[in-house]
């Protein structure tokens, strides 16, 4: 048996984190040949809660759980963690000034970048996905100025996952038939689901879809999927935001497959023309634990105008943080 | 690919079978290579929260999920079906009479067992998780009479798993390393978890256990496990009582490893004296998809007493819903 490898996740006793940690457990992102120790990190007042949630994990006697470790202390929750999902966050609630929703962010993720940064494992992979994820992660990782910015990612699988979907129900397709998809950007209403390049049963997908049915109505499912859930369940998206979790990390270790790719939120090298340092969802490739953009993709005028409004969203959210980075 | 094996599941909205859904569909419980179909069961008013269930499912993009129909039609939701899962239940709560306890399930589980009966795969293998598990899958056996009643049982893993756990904590051995453990009986506070026969790291468990701790400390902590997790989430478990779940049709269809055995309710056949058809755990070894007790281990005279009262309570059970058997 392989030694065990160390996973911290924050906000463990939410509904992301409780649906993360038993498939983590199981064996669904790291393999089942690969016995995995918990770190689970909460604030005070869920303490309680992620003493029940450990409970439940031990009760499970899954043969990979080697140690469920439970605290609110970053500098114990981080020590030597191999991969980090930064899942607790305060997202934007109705009425709340951005200033607020902003600088409530930066008192979680510049500590937490910070921990990371003194703590964890010099190999460590991080992925943010408390929302705003993208600004979160760029707060966290210019607070890890020792570890190379490529270890920070942030979350765009659960948009990329839910764009396979919507395209697997139209053209009726299996999911596993649609291929070199890309959503772009940021993890908010701009995003670009881009259909460009992407292969649907082995035909061009922009040959297959009608394009006042993309523009009209897929973009927009896409983006606004998570309100959609909100509605018919009365609760936000957990489950599937835990296995587009489970998937992004699976991908950057094992490889994405073949010629395909996947969308991940990575810190810009000035690929695309976007700008550098900014943390962007763009088409990546994995292989041997790395991840590389793919680049020389063809972008026409509709994808470049998406593309920068997106980038425009996610300059401002950088400037409103500036004194975090 | 394999062909696509159906998978019906009722009360599919709540915490237990949301949990069980992802990992199902994740390849969890029948394999990689397995692809799958799920018929996911509600009541009328968890309608609306199933439906976003479904869409979360297939935001997952999961390869291998094939189609997810859901419903509050029993002859849709059990047909042609595989496996079949009976989570949706009325368990007992606080001053509720015992009469409207057992008539509100019997309510629940004649139709279903019928339906079933009717409707599902002449090979379907049913696995009742809903409390009182033992009573209902009675109630479901003996309304379906154009199947086998080997094709009936009651979960019992979670309170194996649990005891697995509690020795495995005790002993600071890996649940790995420990084998041959029973629980008996019903899955209720008479239930007897049973160490005569079990090995902890290759020794015999009742050489490496302080009796007094075993007797006051360990069965009471097993039998009140359910209790204390409610007290520390705020909620009764789920994604544990999902994963037993998932653990106990794993092992039905693929085996139980070498002379280890798991803990399983069935039809008993009269086996260590228990009254014929009456839905008891026992101790049980799995191959090719069948189950057969593991007979002739001694029981001691405690062991003996045990059991013994917890026959006399699903005896008592029953007597209780005779009715409706």
């Amino acid at each position: 048996m392989k030694p065990a490898v160390r996973i911290a996740i924050t906000g463990a006793a939410g509904n992301i984190g409780y649906a993360a940690a038993f498939r983590i457990s199981a064996g669904d992102m790291l393999g089942a040949d690969q016995p995995v120790i918990l770190q689970l990190i909460e604030i005070e007042p869920a303490l309680q809660a992620l003493r029940g949630v450990e409970m439940e994990l031990l009760d499970c006697a899954f043969p990979l759980l080697e140690e469920v470790i439970v605290t609110t202390d970053l500098s114990v929750g981080f020590k030597d963690a191999d991969y980090v999902l930064l899942i607790g966050s305060k997202p934007r609630t109705k009425g709340m000034e951005r200033s607020d929703l902003l600088s409530d962010n930066g008192k979680i993720f510049k500590p937490q970048g910070r921990a990371i940064n003194e703590h964890s494992s010099r190999d460590v992979k991080v992925l943010v996905i408390g929302n705003p994820a993208n600004t979160n992660g760029l707060i966290a990782v210019n607070n890890a100025p020792d570890l190379s910015p490529t270890q920070f990612t942030s979350m765009m699988r659960l948009d990329h996952n839910r764009a396979l979907n919507q395209l697997s129900l139209k053209t009726e397709t299996p999911v596993t038939g649609i291929s070199r998809l890309t959503v772009w950007g940021n993890h908010s209403l701009t995003q670009y689901p881009d259909i460009s390049h992407c292969s649907i049963g082995g035909e061009s997908a922009t040959s297959l879809i009608d394009m006042t049915w993309y523009k009209e109505t897929f973009l927009s499912s896409v983006q606004k999927r998570g309100a959609e859930i909100i509605v018919a369940r009365g609760a936000s998206s957990a489950a599937s935001a835990a296995s587009a979790a489970i998937d992004h990390m699976r991908d950057w270790v094992f490889g994405t497959s073949g010629e395909d790719w996947t969308s991940m939120s990575i810190v810009s090298n000035g690929d695309y023309g976007i700008t550098e340092g900014l943390m962007f969802s763009f088409p990546v490739r994995c292989k041997d634990g790395e991840y590389e953009v793919v680049r020389d993709l063809e972008i026409d005028d509709f994808s470049r105008e998406m593309i920068q409004a997106t980038e425009k969203e996610l300059l401002e959210e950088r400037d409103a943080v500036k004194d975090l980075l």
